[in-house]
């Protein structure tokens, strides 16, 4: 097996064990970049000799110095600022831009013994869904999905372990299920995001993505993710108790996600869990509207800097928040955000009777072309519900692109779902019908 | 009449009518900050060599090309991004930092033509009640407040017309009062936060200082502050129904406060307002408990970098909340935080019966010593309600110390909040008892 193919544990444990140096496993990842990189197209920016220059510096680190991350790839997207490398947000406005500052998550990232690679590809301000040049790795004339495309095709075709992303609609989740990864969206707030570009304060969330659970537990642990109860390492499909969600935008599904939720549903049934399908309470039905109604009236003052300064070098999309061409009165905007207060902890009651809530992750497979980055149809509400979701791979679609499925668990159980996701993904992951390749 | 003496509205009249550069004017502030910066120590950064330059650059723009702040001074506290000057939070951890990098409110600024003076001093991120090197210009054996302890000082003391803060307890409208200025703290999130030091996402708000509320109005014209419907500017006291509001902390304040409120409306009943003491329902008590749980578990996950990177150069209280030290758990933090979001829009419609809210914006007078900046035991419930507040100055502690009051109105009611606080101020700052003095 070739370094690049390692997970973030895999590759802690051969540094511990002395068999591999940051330094050969960087340029095996920086090969693998190099051999892929005009098809996927995942960078925003990557300066190779600046990494093994960092994989070396940390490889003169003493063993028992090491942090917890010692050496372990990161794909850092585009909004977030790094001190030593540029920050562009994919926006005219910012080209070349140099932030000399960290974000919050960059610190925490640097000082447990990360090696960041270098930014990845977003929609503009990680705030619309019209794609960059990223290509998915499964099929380059598809979209890996946004607003973290760089980031997920980037873990998805084995160009780095762990990619940092962001979800304010369905920015993690969505290119978590096209690429074929997991992906994980905390709860709201439980990371901080001091040093990113804003949408949203309301909704904008830090995602990871990952090509095993594990490595999802390993960043938690870094990022003190905690629950009020630690849950038990040895959680047991059988005996469970599984909610299935159709959710009110169920009709938007596609055969693909249509089949991946009935299979999904079918396996953890024939491995023990009890599944029973729910659907939520009517006052849950404006969530989709109150979402959007936020998210446009927060981009009206988030976009003003850039809408005085270059107008002209903001897409439409966003200066239409800024002169709110929607008339969201201000009336409007506040029956949004409180109402979507109010459904939190309701949600969490709901949610809190089961193991997770099992719900789809996408429209469908990944969309041909790359101008659109999809539908965030079926992830905007747990935004709003600032719940933590996980990505489960193991499908696959009508033309044999990958498919996952979600799972949702009350805000702050974020230790608990990946607990519950590692047992799902080893099921979904053998028996649902996809298989993980490595293209070349 | 010295230029420094000017409000950023006269200052502005001055330039269009060409009998005043913004080069003397800088010269003028930067000569009145010579002169007072021994005693008051309101800068954490100044170079009044770039001040100049920049004011001559801002001279050379023809007239047509000017901004709506063309020239108007302003000190920006040091938690916001300055691409040209050192950002360092009272934080040994971040001294001498400078990211390169503006806050999204320092970009909408310099686009309108803003001159930044420099950085004013805060609390250590603005985050405790410890105060900095800066003392009260009315009494200098006394604190100016915090967190936002320079910007109000400045103010205050004729150093600059306008000053920037921010409030996640009572940072913008203690130091208001102490300082015998306008303070403004708008609605939450109605001016992007982007490029500020986070403590509470939440909580955090953007506040401005000024001598006059048309300089406030000239800030919210320039922030694109708007409520559903534009206030008429001819707001008339006479016939006006205001509510007098104690809370639930009342039995904190101290006599200079109680005879404040109780002058203020007499005041206000004496011009003709309809004043109704009322009190909040008591599912309102638990604010200050809910707001000061909110606070410490946002911390929790704020610090963490902070904590990791340098934990013996952060002080005891903020490491405290990344180790929770309270044992506050998940339960009771999202108890606090839904708690809190679901008392706002029935704050609202309380509120919007009224002109306004009249309500104490501190304890008494600034308090003796700067160790500690004084409580914001009056302030933290508006904060964490989300509505606008002004404090409004113009009466006097017993040691003859400027004390203001608070009026408050529903979230986004804004503009309609500065209009009535025009006319309040007028009456408060004629017949309130204190004058403004310009110590030499």
């Amino acid at each position: 097996m070739e370094p690049y193919q390692l997970t973030a544990t895999q590759a802690l444990d051969k540094f511990k064990g002395g068999s591999l140096t940051v330094e050969e496993y960087a340029r095996s990842l920086l090969s693998r970049i190099e051999t892929r990189d005009a098809a996927v197209k995942a960078w925003a920016y990557l300066d190779p000799e600046y990494v093994i220059q960092q994989a070396r510096q940390l490889d003169s680190i003493p063993p028992e110095k090491r942090g917890p991350l010692h050496g372990v790839a990161v794909a850092v997207k585009d909004i977030m600022y790094t001190k030593d490398m540029p920050t562009q947000h994919n926006s005219p406005i910012y080209e070349g831009d140099e932030p000399k500052v960290d974000a919050a998550c960059i610190i925490t990232l640097r000082h447990a013994g990360a090696l960041i690679l270098g930014k990845t590809t977003t929609t503009e301000f990680a705030s619309t869904t019209h794609g960059p040049k990223t290509r998915n790795p499964h099929d380059p004339t598809r979209t890996p999905g946004g607003s973290s495309s760089g980031s997920a095709a980037a873990v998805g075709d084995f160009q780095t372990p762990i990619g940092l992303g962001t979800q304010t609609g369905g920015s993690t989740i969505r290119p978590g299920s096209y690429n074929g990864i997991y992906a994980f969206k905390p709860t709201w707030n439980a990371i901080s995001r001091e040093g990113l570009k804003v949408y949203s304060l309301i909704l904008d969330t830090i995602g990871f993505f990952a090509r095993s659970v594990e490595d999802l537990q390993l960043l938690s642990d870094v990022f003190a993710l905690e629950d009020d109860v630690h849950p038990q390492d040895d959680f047991s499909i059988k005996g469970s108790k599984f909610a299935l969600l159709k959710t009110t935008v169920w009709p938007q599904a596609g055969p693909g996600t249509v089949a991946a939720l009935e299979t999904g549903a079918k396996l953890l049934r024939e491995h023990g869990a009890e599944v029973e399908e729910i659907e939520l309470p009517p006052e849950f039905d404006k969530l989709p509207e109150w979402h959007s109604i936020v998210l446009h009236s927060d981009g009206r003052s988030t976009f003003l800097p850039e809408y005085r300064i270059a107008k002209d070098k903001l897409s439409p999309f966003l200066a239409n928040h800024v002169e709110n061409v929607n008339k969201i009165s201000r009336a409007t905007q506040l029956e949004a955000f409180d109402g979507i207060a109010a459904l939190r902890p309701n949600f969490d009651t709901i949610a809190g009777k089961y193991a997770a809530i099992l719900t789809p992750s996408v429209v469908d497979e990944a969309p041909v072309g790359i101008e659109s980055t999809g539908s965030p149809a079926f992830n905007a509400i747990w935004t709003a519900l600032h719940t933590p979701v996980s990505n489960i791979p193991g499908f696959k679609g009508e033309t044999g692109l990958p498919i996952g499925l979600s799972l949702v668990a009350p805000r702050y159980h974020d230790r608990h779902l990946l607990v519950v996701s590692k047992a799902v993904g080893e099921i979904f992951e053998g028996e649902g019908g996809w298989k993980r390749e490595i293209y070349s």
